[in-house]
């Protein structure tokens, strides 16, 4: 019989909702749904989630930790059933987090992972192993697309690695898709041609399903690198679809609409959704939100993510964790030393609101230049 | 200038961090992106979200509800950018919720919204205004596609009005997609054929979205009234998507996946989720999580539901509540009189763990009939 998968939740705890009950009625919720008894003793042998293993101190006030089994049985092969089966009707109870997954080669098999991973993102941009990498963002909505194009070039002058959208750049009528995407290209191949550099553009191609297809094809055909793409929005799947396409492109995967929190009691973990499920659909790099930013994430939840990222998944190759959200210009040295040089860190805002976007864009290049090698948080 | 786009969102305590200077972090987060001063001012005055209303209650330790306009401008015609600006970054914070929008008519015109609606769902399987509808589902996982049939069959043969495919039938090797949308359409439609019953099955067509329209387009070939979409799973545009092609099928969302409940402090809150924004998506009959059953949803939360499905909302037709997750077959006359008519009722492990499955079911169909007209709970 093929390994079950193992899911790993934590129970909060619920006055009244004793853990051992509310560990069967995930594990029933999860698979059969339907009452015991209501199944024939086959299908509830062969298919109902299974308990496996329990913290010792269930006392009421404190957490439990809890494993399930899912039998191979109950999946399909798409990410989509893999959600549904670890985070389906359990994402509307309470106090209910997903922390861990453990995935067995079959599972693992079944799906393309990181086209480019590490290494390809490294090719991509001439960035020799050892040093980390730097991104910026183009922003705010609300620039035009020649603004945005001159951004870029500048951008692209100070020797940044990846300039990628803003998730919020969509398809406006202030800078739309099709037009950004020519333009900003064309800014960022004049600017290498001219100085030897290998910076690569990400458009976001975030969007209704049917259209992602068609902006990923105008990417390419613009010559960019990558795309951005927001699995929370689009579904992993449709990740998982463009990486499948294998245009060549790279895959930053952006948290927009994610609904995670190292600090939450509900939801997936931030270090399994990012580093894990969004690799297995593809994600050669992924973006999540860094300590001391705009958003009150902990270090250690940061490290997490990047453990995850970087570490062996089957035949898939690492991604690069992307820490991103008000990092500060000045602090970048701190934390490529921290993080260690598989690292693509994303600075936009403390570069864009700078006097000079263009020296402040080449100091974060620097400083990544300066550290080459010193990394101290390698798997 | 077009009015814009309000949302409401309920701020939880944290230690440290006044109210204020979250609302304007998140109406800054959610547009902009970049700190003060690094947007020109006409950006900053055209598009950064506006902080336009507090509770006066801001005292330490009590929630804020706050009110932040975001601009027309930010928008491209998508559910996808919708949820970018309402809930994008922003659900990666903690303590937030969006608990309410106010769109305006411009937006609500960019969505195709229910194409059957309440009228059109009565239409289709024959039951006249004032009575409440009945839906069963076909569980657990495990059963072979004779098996499903013939339990259709079944509960067809009691008059049930709808017939789903339970969430967790996906395209597993144990009863295939496309043999059992065949295999299931083919019993009901026989068993209607017999009894001059109108009973209709909505298989889950939830899956990649790239394959969606595929499942769909057999399950009308195969005769199927509807479909049932999971859109946490598939995100809000690939429903959208399927209503939009105008097939005739009506479209029951489902809730897994969907990370709400009404205890949450953070997420989106499940009236607004489920009865607008998944209505604006093409849901025809919004599946929900009733009180009283294996999920700990007050009663209060699930009329919040009923109202906004109902509701008025631009040019389109109200949705079917489907209050559903553990009601017991003793107690389906207490929810149809305290829901009224306009409701259809999803009873699933109650009728299935009985001896008599068809008696089970055919007691919850006689309920339906029995309290025509006698709804206290119309908007």
């Amino acid at each position: 019989m093929a390994r079950p998968i193992r899911a790993h939740y934590r129970l909060g705890p619920i006055p009244g909702e004793p853990h051992a009950s509310r560990a069967d009625a995930i594990a029933r919720e999860q698979t059969l749904e339907v009452p015991p008894g209501a199944a024939t003793p086959d299908i509830e042998a062969a298919l109902l989630g299974k308990v496996v293993s329990a913290t010792a101190d269930l006392r009421d006030g404190a957490p439990a930790h809890i494993v399930i089994e899912y039998a191979r049985e109950l999946f399909d092969g798409t990410l989509t059933q893999l959600l549904n089966v670890l985070w389906g009707n359990v994402s509307l109870m309470d106090e209910v987090l997903l922390e861990d997954a453990e995935l067995p080669a079959w599972l693992l098999g079944d799906f393309v992972g990181p086209r480019l991973g590490i290494p390809g993102v490294r090719a991509l941009v001439g960035a020799e192993e050892g040093r980390p990498l730097v991104s910026s963002a183009l922003k705010p909505v609300g620039l035009t697309v020649p603004e945005l194009a001159t951004l870029a070039r500048t951008l692209a002058r100070a020797g940044v690695d990846v300039i990628k959208d803003d998730h919020g750049l969509a398809n406006q009528a202030i800078a739309p898709f099709e037009d950004r995407v020519a333009a900003v290209s064309a800014a960022v191949a004049d600017e290498n041609a001219r100085s030897g550099g290998r910076t690569a553009y990400f458009p976001n191609v975030t969007a209704p399903g049917h259209e992602i297809p068609g902006r990923v094809e105008a990417a390419r055909a613009a010559g960019c690198g990558g795309v951005v793409l927001c699995p929370g929005l689009t579904g992993l799947d449709a990740m998982h679809a463009v990486a499948w396409a294998g245009t060549g492109l790279a895959i930053m995967a952006h948290p927009s609409h994610s609904n995670t929190s190292p600090n939450a009691r509900r939801g997936i973990a931030p270090d399994l959704l990012m580093g894990t499920l969004w690799r297995l659909a593809g994600a050669d790099c992924v973006v999540y939100v860094n300590a001391r930013g705009r958003f009150a994430w902990p270090v250690e939840a940061c490290q997490a993510v990047n453990r995850r990222a970087r570490a062996p998944l089957g035949v898939h190759p690492p991604a690069f964790p992307v820490p991103a959200g008000g990092i500060q210009a000045r602090e970048v040295e701190h934390w490529f030393r921290l993080y260690g040089p598989d690292t693509l860190l994303l600075i936009g805002g403390s570069v864009l609101e700078a006097d000079d976007v263009e020296a402040a864009a080449r100091g974060v290049v620097e400083a990544a230049h300066a550290v080459s090698g010193a990394g101290t948080d390698r798997p």
